[in-house]
């Protein structure tokens, strides 16, 4: 697994996820400055025990720019542990270097499921029921309807993987619940999936506020939307939390009084941790690569390296290649079934 | 001014309103069912004396069909209220029924305002640095670049009359803060905005979580986008206010913090009371309506009064034509530089 934050998180990540995860054979290949990784693992010894190092002195800059990130990959550290996975040396990868070359490095090596036109970026939500899937956050700008119903199909089944649901339900992004809400994508997408054929447990439209309530444990969108939803969400987040400091530090009286509530504070501050719901799998290429946050701390990465074991652990390609085959007849129907004027409107 | 949420939150509305903005001269036609209205006055002298009543027992459903909407209106509280303003007799409606049919109404009888497609609602957005506009959040499903640059000319006029900025800064919501970045849309909308030609202060692209932090005192955005991030924000605040009442709730030492805290967590609720950015302008209509939340308190419908009463004492309708003039010239200026290879493909 590589990572590029620095061993000075990954390694002691690696520590963490490893002693979570006793029981289950997990092991590591560390991609990157091998000295400096060497120096971490000299003083995690609980690391050092499941861990390989692979050195490379070569990063990909984490504002580079698209056109020149696939010319510079190769040898990489983000480069080496993705080909680590095509070269069955490993089962995923966890970077937390910068998403779009992961996308692009991914998608050459592993290239993309058998089906599936693009690969969708996966975010965990904590919400007051538990924890919602969104997606796609980022990989697309834009969805056609077929491709928001391959993001359904790789959500709930990721849903089921991470968190162990039997029949996560699915629900679709829009800005009303009533069949005619929306734009063009989004209404075919409600179209086919309701139309049924996919196993899997499709509950209608969400409205933005059903993302923090978990009206449905999985919610799909395009990734332009996506993105703006998880971005809005998490600075409201921050904006909560800053308030919420400054109301609770703001004279003597509420410094007391939060002294006092202090251990149920820090109980709320734990569920809220974004470290919790670390970890962005791409999902849709042949192998499994987690996206960590680039400011994520040793608790964050361990969180992402639980993702990808989960995700490596469970059923989850055969699951989306059954429901990709259900698609495609289902789109070969609705094909078939289309009326000839509107073919000939197509030409 | 009409109201459908009923005489008892609308009266002592217009009460707290008039209270709040005594030495101008506001008064008020009240459209909607005589007897109660007037039952409501006899209570509240200070409405009274600033009111007239305007009986009609006529009202559109909440849950009305748009197709329903128009053949249904006429005679109605909201169609009266309305009517008012292109008959003179009113410079502003501030309604609580259904957006969908506010829209339809105020279109049907005040028609666009010149050189401009389509109307934008605009939310006001606490943030941590004041307060910042938003739109569309709703009015539309799809935008293009001409439409987007239309908000935000409408939305620094709104800016400016509601909070008396001078200069309101003005950003674009995208995934990124990159050129490159976004569906063509909003990259077009980019290049007309940067060009610039309008006479305002645009900042380029605001990412999702600019929008807590108060990065532009606007930010623009399609319909569809703009509605999820607003009712994700929402269902933010929801979540983080049930989980800090849960927190401060859930033993003994954290109810005796919370009770010495009360001061200060009541100023803070009160900072992110939904009820002090109540009021929704139609903005790009010619005439002032202004949306009030349907579950509003009477403190919240004074707020989206104080919104329409803002507007219709400054300049916006003034400022919004004169960039108008200015985007037309820059969007001819456009055209008339158009390659000839770039117009044969348009053909």
């Amino acid at each position: 697994m590589g990572g590029d934050v620095g061993p000075a998180v990954v390694v002691p990540g690696v520590a963490l996820a490893a002693s979570r995860m006793r029981g289950r054979d997990v092991r590591f290949l560390l991609h990157g400055d091998g000295a400096r990784i060497e120096a971490e693992l000299a003083r995690c010894p609980d690391a050092r025990a499941v861990s390989e190092v692979r050195h490379t002195d070569q990063v990909i800059a984490s504002d580079a720019k698209p056109a020149q990130v696939l010319r510079r990959s190769k040898g990489t550290s983000l480069y080496n542990a993705i080909e680590a996975i095509r070269a069955g040396q490993a089962k995923a990868a966890v970077s937390a270097g910068n998403t779009g070359a992961l996308m692009a490095v991914g998608k050459l090596i592993l290239r993309t499921i058998d089906g599936l036109d693009r690969p969708a970026i996966a975010a965990r939500w904590p919400t007051s029921r538990g924890y919602t899937v969104v997606l796609d956050v980022g990989a697309n700008v834009t969805s056609d309807a077929a491709q928001l119903v391959d993001f359904a199909i790789m959500g709930e089944a990721f849903h089921r993987a991470v968190y162990g649901t039997a029949r996560p339900t699915v629900g679709l992004l829009n800005v009303g619940s009533e069949d005619i809400k929306g734009h063009e994508e989004v209404r075919e997408a409600h179209k086919l999936l309701r139309q049924g054929g996919l196993d899997l447990d499709y509950r209608g439209f969400v409205e933005g506020d059903g993302l923090a309530k978990g009206t449905t444990d999985v919610v799909v969108t395009d990734g332009f939307t996506g993105n703006i939803a998880l971005k809005t969400a998490e600075g409201m987040a921050r904006f909560f939390g800053a308030l919420l400091r400054e109301t609770l530090t703001s004279d003597l009286q509420a410094k007391i009084g939060a002294a006092i509530a202090t251990p149920a504070l820090r109980r709320m501050r734990a569920r809220i941790d974004p470290a919790t719901v670390n970890g962005g799998p791409l999902l849709g290429l042949n192998g499994l690569v987690v996206k960590s946050h680039g400011g994520a701390d040793a608790k964050g990465f361990a969180n992402a390296i639980r993702v990808a074991a989960d995700l490596a652990f469970s059923d989850f390609h055969a699951e989306v290649d059954r429901n990709m085959q259900r698609l495609s007849a289902v789109l070969d129907a609705a094909e078939a079934s289309t009326p000839v004027e509107a073919s000939a409107q197509a030409c």
